[in-house]
């Protein structure tokens, strides 16, 4: 999808973010802003919204002289997330229809999201899960667990940390020896890298592999080989987040999308309201 | 009080709501934004809120060649609260207390602002209507009472079009023949200028003066003298909305500031949740 005009003040407050994530010094804030104002009024408003945003968090990564903004808050909501783990993973051992929790669950995770929200708190993860476990899907349900029954391989594309400790109960119920994780290559924004796979332990009990891009979506041209050829040849590829959805909903391949509608600009193009929780299927 | 850094993307999403008034054309509309970004990158930002947004505004309709991108907007507005007060003016005059009841629905008026919001649509008057008359006033209601009772001559500070329509009602029940109302002396934003004072009939029934300024707020040293000599002179003064109160929140008046909080850099300086809805002095 193409991004919208509405996307530049949301690109100038994420860069107020990392901004006051790498220094205390208002005077420092305030040039790190104005360096992404000025640079943001020379690039093409043309691209997709993961697009800029890689080059917008290309940019800050460069200005601000830190390699990873967002390295506390990753772990923060790493742990924050690993402490829920056990108390729904129980619940999900108990439910009539594990999967179906598990994904819900999931879903609930995408709620961690910087891209959107400037700050994440605890109690925004729980009604998250509140709201996950109440409101409807909108999307296929019986064609994903259909899919879900008979697939050899399953790639999963993770979206961010945090969120990466609920993609792991799903994960756990699709059944870790037939899935392969996808991660950003590079940190951006509070993305899930290894580490984070690493951190909510993934790679103990599947294959985690590096996409080896920055973007903060799954750019399939700017991602490594093996990253395309397991998207190629998977038998089933579930995409989770806003980001992943930008970048892959134009392809013609049999992508799950699960995510949450989380700004206006999604919204109007999937034509949802905020909020929705989407598994979905795009064979455009 | 000064500006956060948070203000930058609200400016920079005013603009894209601007540009959307003036043209359809999405090369145009990008056009403005790209200027507004390069312009915003080289200004100061250490002024208040309300001074940058006069320079931003300002630059606005230099860019885009339109003396008031919201006039249609404006008028819009005045005619959707217009409709309303038949019914308001009726429970106002049914109610126990007219003056409470005209005080909160002043402030349910005070939804309707473009500098915060993209869209206003009926819906959301209605359910501001809704939450006036049940949620608690924050402030002095005693003292305002008090001094509404008193006062021979009441300064009243209008914020914005279709707003100053729920003023008119508060107008009527302070007694109009002693209130003042001041508007913006040029359209800015969604503000209120002498037009839409003579919409829903203000002239009629109380003396309306413009304040000579196109800032959306009343920076006093930027006003026409005689709005200067009835601040000083008048035994009351009732603020409308942020614009006002950033602005004049600093000096040693009694002012009355009637707004609902709206922004989280307004909520962090008042130390109040978003939605309060504020009836306070501030003789700082």
């Amino acid at each position: 999808m193409k991004m919208s005009l509405d996307c530049v003040s949301c690109f100038v407050r994420q860069s107020l973010d990392a901004a006051r994530l790498v220094t205390n010094d208002h005077a420092d804030q305030e040039r790190i802003v104005r360096e992404v104002l000025r640079w943001l009024s020379e690039q093409g408003l043309e691209h997709s919204p993961p697009v800029l945003a890689q080059l917008v968090h290309r940019r800050l990564r460069q200005i601000s002289q830190v390699g990873d903004p967002y390295l506390e808050v990753k772990a923060r909501h790493n742990a924050m997330a690993l402490e829920l783990l056990p108390e729904l993973r129980a619940q999900i051992a108990a439910a009539p229809d594990p999967l179906a929790l598990a994904t819900r669950l999931a879903i609930a995770g995408n709620v961690i999201d910087m891209g959107m929200k400037s700050m994440i708190a605890e109690d925004d993860v729980r009604e998250s899960i509140r709201h996950a476990l109440e409101e409807p899907f909108v999307g296929e349900w019986e064609d994903y667990r259909s899919a879900a029954a008979s697939a050899k391989s399953i790639l999963y594309l993770a979206d961010n940390a945090g969120e990466i400790a609920f993609d792991r109960l799903l994960i756990e119920q699709l059944g870790a020896d037939r899935v392969t994780v996808a991660v950003r290559g590079t940190p951006v924004l509070n993305d899930a890298t290894r580490a984070d796979a690493e951190a909510v332990g993934l790679h103990k009990i599947t294959t985690v592999i590096d996409n080896g891009s920055d973007a903060p979506a799954t750019l399939l041209h700017d991602c490594r080989p093996e990253l395309q050829e397991r998207f190629a040849a998977a038998d089933m590829i579930i995409a989770k987040g806003q980001g992943n959805f930008e970048s892959l909903s134009h392809r013609g391949h049999d992508v799950f999308f699960l995510f949450k509608v989380k700004c206006p600009v999604i919204a109007a193009h999937v034509d949802l309201p905020m909020g929705t929780q989407i598994l979905r299927q795009y064979r455009i």
